[in-house]
């Protein structure tokens, strides 16, 4: 049994699919990414099953976050942190689908370096950079399998990686740091420093 | 009478005042935007009432904040801490001239994501925050009637909401947040912590 | 004598010299920057001499930050700190490359803002502040020098500064605050935050 409640899980699977849908959308409009077939329905710009897609690796993440190890009380605003946290990932994945009509190495260098940052800013410790580490090497692969039966292609100047961009494995680095912090605003009890007067 | 003593409200001015030059000047220099009409002496890249109107909204925003609450004791350095902020609405407003020849969706996401996380940095509380979202909504309709007047208009890419950009209220929100920021390091008393020992 | 230990010095050599090719590559593939000389081996994009020169850079600078005051002993994770750092000044890099080829005032200001915010995060005080002045100062000079000589050039978006980007010198006022950070990392004594209770 999963260690998230349902409606834990459930915030999880809406902020992951909805963000899936802003970035994907980025990335189709900016020619990063095409969908080569319509045999699923289309919901904005995205085929119906990457929402969901990610809505679930979202989930998945989460569970596997507390699975690893406990989460610390929280100190501080849950909302600020978690519109940070959100609004960090998002950005960096509109700064891939911006650069991916420059030269592959400028482009992937600046989103190496914003998902360095970002991890190092979210993961609280070695249960959130494993959850990091894990979504830096499935998602990718997930999607090279994408790739490879035909159901969408990354454009020219960012296939680099079996035919995904090079940049994606540092997405998918902050995707999974950001939905451990999630995970743990979630769960965590308050802190209790103010009751220690 | 205003809550701003006068050398406040100046260097609110002033600040405003440069800061909208430097922002236009990219917005300019970029085709995001294009002056209409040389009715008016031009400063830079800018018709002079834009750097005035914009110093003057500062003051104006300013003048909101601290209506709307008190302001805590600042303790840190405060040189910083305004370097910062500055810098960071600056840094959007560049983001937001770079992106103006991009895919709207894209660039539009990047603006917002990068005001979220400039918002929840610098945003103090509740009157911050009501400052920020009442430039989010009075700025793009100042700059909307200003289109519909014919005094400038924005590019191409770049006019999706009634003329202006998509992305042009998450600046004004950014912008918000930053000056309320300013306000709060001019008024705010030193912090007494370390006289507690 | 240095008051660098070996170990210290070499380490900052290092990863100056690695970041000097990562950042190099940027600028060379973007067309930012182009050798004009083959008298010189190649590592990667770069001539053998850029990364020494940036290493030993790293050094100098280093030096200069303990040479000027005292280290703060470190509380905190230092891992952490030096991968925001590095990341940090690496970001910027990349952006200043995927920028040299648009209007100059527009890349300049973001260049220069996320300049002023990474010296407002990681300058401790005003010896890191003077390390990052005199980089921001002497290293535009040594490469107005190598475009001098022919040694090499910056495009013709981004020479407006004596043959070298305008935004040149704000990459190495970041790069001298990141070296001081970096300085005070590898000397200093853990904080005794923890022992005080």
């Amino acid at each position: 049994m999963s260690p998230l409640k349902p409606g834990q899980a459930l915030a999880l699977f809406v902020v992951g699919a909805v963000g899936g849908l802003i970035g994907d959308a980025a990335h189709v409009q900016t020619g990063t990414t095409t969908y080569l077939s319509d045999a699923f329905p289309f919901i904005w710009e995205s085929a119906i099953w990457f929402p969901l897609a990610v809505g679930l690796a979202t989930v998945l993440t989460g569970d596997l976050r507390l699975r690893l190890g406990p989460v610390e009380p929280w100190q501080g605003e849950r909302l600020r942190e978690a519109a940070t946290a959100i609004a960090s990932v998002l950005a960096i994945y509109a700064v891939s689908a911006l650069v991916s009509d420059r030269p592959e190495m400028a482009g992937t260098t600046l989103v190496v370096m914003l998902a360095v940052i970002c991890v190092a800013r979210f993961a609280s410790g070695p249960p959130a950079l494993i959850c990091a580490l894990a979504a830096a090497v499935l998602g990718p692969i997930a999607e090279i399998v994408l790739v490879e039966v035909g159901a969408a292609r990354y454009g020219i100047d960012a296939d680099g990686l079996f035919g995904v961009a090079v940049w994606l494995p540092a997405l998918y680095f902050a995707f999974g740091a950001v939905v451990s912090r999630l995970t743990e605003l979630l769960v965590a009890e308050p802190a209790a420093d103010s009751a220690t007067a």
